[in-house]
Formats: C-alpha cells, structure tokens, sequence
C-alpha cells in the first residue's frame, strides 16, 4: 500500500508557512506501516492541482489531498477532485445542516460562501466534520482513493487518526507496524561513521521481517543520528529488535553516543552531573550565554545549574572571572575563566568558552578558534583547543556542545 | 520562467525532519520574480528520484535538488541527475583537490567515500563548495536545467544566494521585479493593528503597476510584521515606492515600529545604546542567558555590550548580584538584580529579568509571571510586572523581547 501526501496551498509554496502537515501525515503514515514515496506541494489552482492528483494517483495506490476546503473562492480541492473523478459536486444537505448548526452554535450567521463547503462529489464519502466547518471526503477513483482532509493542523489530525488512516490501515489488509530509534552520536566524522557502520548496515540490507535497517543523518550542530528502523508484527517484537541492534550499534561507536531518540546533549550532561550531587557553572565569552540558555531548557535544570558569567567584556573577565592580564583567546584565560566560575558560582564543576566567533581575527586567532575549560574537584583545571567550521552562529553552537561533549567525556570515564 | 524544487530524503518522508529548504527556496524564488508551482519531497530511491525529475521536467523550466549530495551510499542525487541527463558521472580532479584540502585544514584524513562527492555528470558544471565537502551541481537538460544543492540549510542557502538564483535570472531574461520590505512591530495587538491599517489596506487593494499592497502577519515572538510589497520596473522605482509606503505606514503605527526587514529588537536597542556611548549589562534568572545570546548576535555587539550575569539559582542571585533576601520572583528582586548588574559588570545602563517560565509555580505565582528590571544613570532603578502566555520557551523568548522593548522605549523618548 503506497499512499502520497499532497499538500495544497499557494502560501506553502511561497514559504509563508511551514508545511508541518506533510511532516506530520508521514510520520502516521510510517507508524501504520503504509509507504510514502512521494509528498507534493500545489499552489491554489484548479489545474495544477488536478495535475498533481493525476500524477500521485498513477504512482500510488492513495492520496491524501490537504487543504483548499475552506469557504473561500480560493479553496478549490473539491472541485479539482471532482474534475479527476469526471463527476459534478453536488451540495450534500445532510453535510450543510451540521454547517449551519455549527455557526448557530457559536452564535454567528453562516455566510453564503460557507455553503460551498457542503459540495460533495458524486461517489465520494463524507468524513463527518467534528471541529471545524469543513468535512472530510474519501473519493474513490478506479481501485484507488484520494482522502481531503483540511489544512488546520488540528482538524486534519483529528481526521486523520479517526477516519483516514484506519480507512488506509483497512485497504491494505493487516500491516506490519514500522517501528525506529534514533542514536545520537558526537565526535566521530561522517565517512568515520560510515566505515564502521559499513560492515553491518550491508549485513542488514539482506532483510526481511523482523530484521532493522540502519540509516544515519548528519544533524550538523546536533552530531549525527544513527537511525534504526524495523518492521514487525507487534510493538513488543519491534522494541526487541530494535534494542538488540542498539546494543550492537553501541559496540561499534562507542561512548560517542551520547542520547537517544529526543535526548540532548544538555540532557546527557544535567543526567551525569545530577547523578553526582553537583551543580554546574558556566563562564562564557563568545558563546554569549548560549551554552547557559540552552541548559536551562532542560526540565528541571534548577536541581543541578548555578548559572552563568557571560563574560563578553575582557574587563569582565579580570573582575568577575579574575583572569590574569593577557589575551583571552588562549588555554591560560580559558582555564582561568573555568576556575573563576567554580568559585564566583559557588559550582562543583565548571566549563568556560573563549574564542573567535568571527568574522574577524581577535588577539591574532582566526574565526573558528576556541578555548574550552573545564574545572572539577580531584583533577587540575585544564582547557583544550579547538579549530571550528562555519559562520559566527555555527562556531557558537558547536562550541556549546563541544564543551558540553568534554564534560560528558570525563563524567563517563570518571 | 519556472522553478521546482525536489527535496530529496528519506527522512523528510517519515516526518523526522521539517522540509524548511523548500520553504526558503520557495520565498527567494517569489522574490526573484520566478514562479513556483509545485514542490516534491521523494526518498533516498535512485528510481523514483528520477521520476520525480523527470515529472519536473515535463511541467517547468528549472528543477532545483536538494539533499543527497554527501559521500554516503544513500546520498544519490548524483547519479540520478546522471541517469536522466543520459550521461555518466566522471570523477572531477578539481572537485577532488578542493575535497581534500577542506580536510586537510581541519586536520582530518579523508575518508574513501567522500571522493564520490567529486563525481560530475558529463555536460554539468560545477558550484564551487565553499562551506561543506559537497559541491553544488548546473545540469542542462534540453533548454532545460536541473541545479543540486545540498541538504545542510546553510551550505544550500550560501550557494542558492551565490550560483543558483543568479543563474536563474539570468536564463529568465528580464523579470518584473517584486519587492518587498517589513516593518517589525512591538506592542500592539493584532486587532488594534488591523483596526489602524485597515482603511489604507482598503484603499491601496485598488491596485495598478507601482502601487504596493499591504499584508501583516502575526509572528509570535518577534511580533507583528508589516509587510510591504512592489511590482516594479527598476530597483529604484521600487524602492520609492516602498519608501514613500513606509512613512505612511509609520505615521499609523508610530514607534511601535522598531525594525525594518531583518533588523532584530536587539539590534535597534544596540543601536540606540551604542549612540550614547553606553554598555549595557544584564542579569537574567528565567532566560537563562538567552537574552544574552541573541544580544551577542548582533554584529559589533562587543561596541555596547558588557556581559550578563546568568543567576539562575537563588544563592548566585544573592551572592554575585546582592539581591536581599525573599522571594526571588517580585519587583524588588528585577530592582536588585538590574542594580547588581550595573554595579558588577561595570555597565552604563542594566536591564534584568526574573520569573516563572514554568509549569509549576514559584513563590506563589503562576507561570508566565515575570518581572523586568531597568537601572540607568539619572532615574531611579524601575521594574514592571508582565503576564506572559505560553509554554517555557515561549514565556522566555517574551521576556527577553519585551525587556528589550522597554528599554528601547525609554531611550527613544528620553
């Protein structure tokens, strides 16, 4: 069973909103075990988006058409369908009392327009309209079937889940559910990655039901993702497979993985540096307090995060941080600025970021350079030195989760 | 001239990323003054790439490939250009030497697969990489064009900016052009707003060549936007048009317009602050330095910007900033801390902010209580109550934009 998204509205096409529903229907779609091959964007025009139901409808068994059901003379979805059925619309009277009563309801008087969204073609099913004014369809073409459902997110979902995708679940007799994970890994290059995952994602490519694929994603400032993906019969049998093949993905990068699934690197750090009793601060000259914002975003950063010195003034760091005269791009200020954090903070570890953010060079450092500081208790203050890609927004994040990186690293083999 | 884009990725098809490059892609093209009318995402499948290439093809002048250019075996894109131009992929001795270059200057070895990035259908030319490992690619089909980009948002944007959309006014000869230029507002609710344009959007909807339409779009965190727009023959003629729009739009809304286009709320206060020769320190409870960064972010911030003291547990409030004891969340904390700010960091005019981002309440009050502090030279230290809606997230980046707001207001009237 292969079913096609097309997502209907000139302002997607425009980039005035995000198309969040293809996205959305996808993932279901994934998750009930139906393939999408292909998803479609159409602007509001009645020949386009005949052309696009056309052409989804001879590679794929169904389409799900979202948008342009509204009142306007700009939503033309029915009529388009119409034209692909080769059949009138016809306005359903069962369909525009429910209209009716709803406007009645909120006290307003239905507008003339609203009428429109009665018209049902000839042949098609209504999809009972629960929140909003617009009903669902589901128009049978030939052996095959193009669903609307309406642009709303939250009317679309509520239809998806109640009418369409048990609808599509049903036409495709009973299907495996597709299950996946996401590994988050920090550390290792992308060809790094593929030569030691090589080996296996070809031994898995044999397949067959109950056996993983293995995909992986470079997420730039987030690392890169190892996805695995199975298809089985049942949830329990999907979380077994998959956690075997974790256990064996885990055997070949290491403790470079660093989450799971949704788990930040922010996550991973509060989890150790919790576990311990402690609480972390920060001392920050180019990240800006980035690397402190991002932290507290992480529920119930309070139990384990003092707070932060952006220091971006160098007199700043003398009287806050007390570091020493001198540059403050350099593995000296770095760790002077870690120490001072430590104490000024009243933290039990502490990580400090100096460096060149760009576009210009700063105490004869190119853009890119950055000094990263740790202090901690048992072990000597010590900083590292790191070479940074991209532009003054991408040094400030990669710096952020490389510090974080650092003191994860330690937390791990301590 | 037409121009499709075909996002290219798996990952886009299960929902597990948003499709944002084609909404970019869709907004500059509109702004190009080339038309786009349909959109397609498709999987990592050699086959139905090219499909989705060819079902391009038969419909518009120029499809642009996004994603699938890395040195992967699931990266593709490549040999499916090569499949529907008829052509095979050469190894490009240039491309490679760029390739290796880029790795030695991170001091990393490269790996075997990334040489496949080198590899250029016969008959295309080359964009050069300048931020990535993967060159961007001009394909000519026929009278016709297939670009490749890559998928990372901003190696695609820096060569879409750079090669594509240039190239694709040129072979468009002389388009209309269509301008267009926001207002960013702060301050009003989107009825008082609409209440106050609505007789010029009303009389400017009579239209005409030259004349500009008027559209505003509510924009969460970054408030409401105005947003101006011109058909016009020469860059001059538009920007004329714009300009004579925007002083009528501005005597409507008054200063509750603080930006034009791209410039941030931290930029205009960056602005006004660095025009006294001032520097400006904050200290921040529940944004947890985020105020901070977006500051950092304005170019030149170093000019006007001391640094922020990110207090985020209670006993670093007291001891770095000398708030007094009791509830951390009131008027007299914001008053402490923008004092404490101004004393430690040695600043000119201090901003803080303190509250509940929530879900649960602190001190008594309910999420999304928050108050701003203001100390500067010749008026007593103020602070203000605010009611903010939303999620964690959302309450702090309103907190972080309406602190900005009124200090910019108190520098625009003093």
């Amino acid at each position: 069973m292969r079913a096609e998204v097309l997502a209907v509205g000139t302002e997607l096409l425009l980039g005035q909103i995000a198309d969040t529903n293809s996205s959305w229907i996808g993932e279901r779609l994934a998750a009930s075990g139906i393939d999408c091959h292909f998803q479609t964007r159409v602007g509001d025009n009645a020949g386009r988006i005949v052309l696009a139901l056309r052409t989804a409808l001879a590679r794929s068994d169904a389409v799900i058409a979202c948008g342009g059901l509204g009142p306007t003379q700009d939503d033309i979805t029915r009529e388009a369908i119409a034209t692909v059925m080769g059949v009138e619309l016809v306005r359903d009277a069962v369909v525009l009392g429910r209209i009716r009563t709803l406007f009645d309801a909120r006290g307003r008087t239905m507008a003339e327009n609203n009428a429109r969204q009665a018209d049902v073609p000839v042949g098609a099913s209504v999809i009972e309209q629960l929140i909003g004014t617009a009903p669902g369809l589901i128009c049978p073409v030939g052996d095959k079937v193009i669903y609307a459902v309406p642009g709303v997110p939250y009317e679309m979902e509520e239809m998806m889940e109640r009418a369409v995708l048990p609808d599509l679940r049903k036409r495709a007799g009973e299907p495996a559910l597709i299950a996946s994970r996401t590994l988050r890994t920090w550390g290792l290059a992308e060809s790094t990655l593929a030569e030691r995952l090589g080996p296996r994602i070809e031994a898995l490519a044999e397949g067959g039901a109950g056996v993983p694929t293995l995909a992986f994603l470079a997420s730039g400032i987030e690392g890169i993702k190892v996805r695995l993906t199975v298809k089985a019969a049942s949830a329990l049998e999907a979380d077994d497979a998959l956690s075997a093949e974790e256990a064996r993905v885990r055997q070949l990068l290491g403790d470079t993985v660093f989450g799971v699934d949704e788990e930040t690197m922010e996550a991973a750090v509060g989890a150790l540096v919790l576990g311990r009793g402690w609480r972390l601060g920060l001392a920050e000259s180019l990240t800006g307090g980035l690397m402190a914002s991002r932290i507290v975003s992480v529920p119930g950063a309070s139990r384990w995060f003092a707070g932060s010195v952006v220091a971006y003034a160098s007199e700043v760091k003398a009287s806050v941080l007390s570091v020493p005269p001198g540059p403050v791009v350099s593995l000296e200020a770095a760790e002077a600025m870690a120490a001072g954090a430590l104490d000024v903070l009243g933290a039990d570890v502490a990580l400090s970021a100096t460096g060149v953010a760009g576009p210009d060079e700063q105490d004869g450092r190119p853009p890119g350079t950055v000094f990263v500081g740790l202090a901690m208790p048992g072990r000597d203050t010590e900083a590292v030195e790191l070479r940074l890609p991209g532009d003054r927004e991408r040094v400030r994040q990669m710096t952020v989760i490389s510090a974080l990186s650092m003191l994860r690293s330690r937390l791990v083999r301590a």
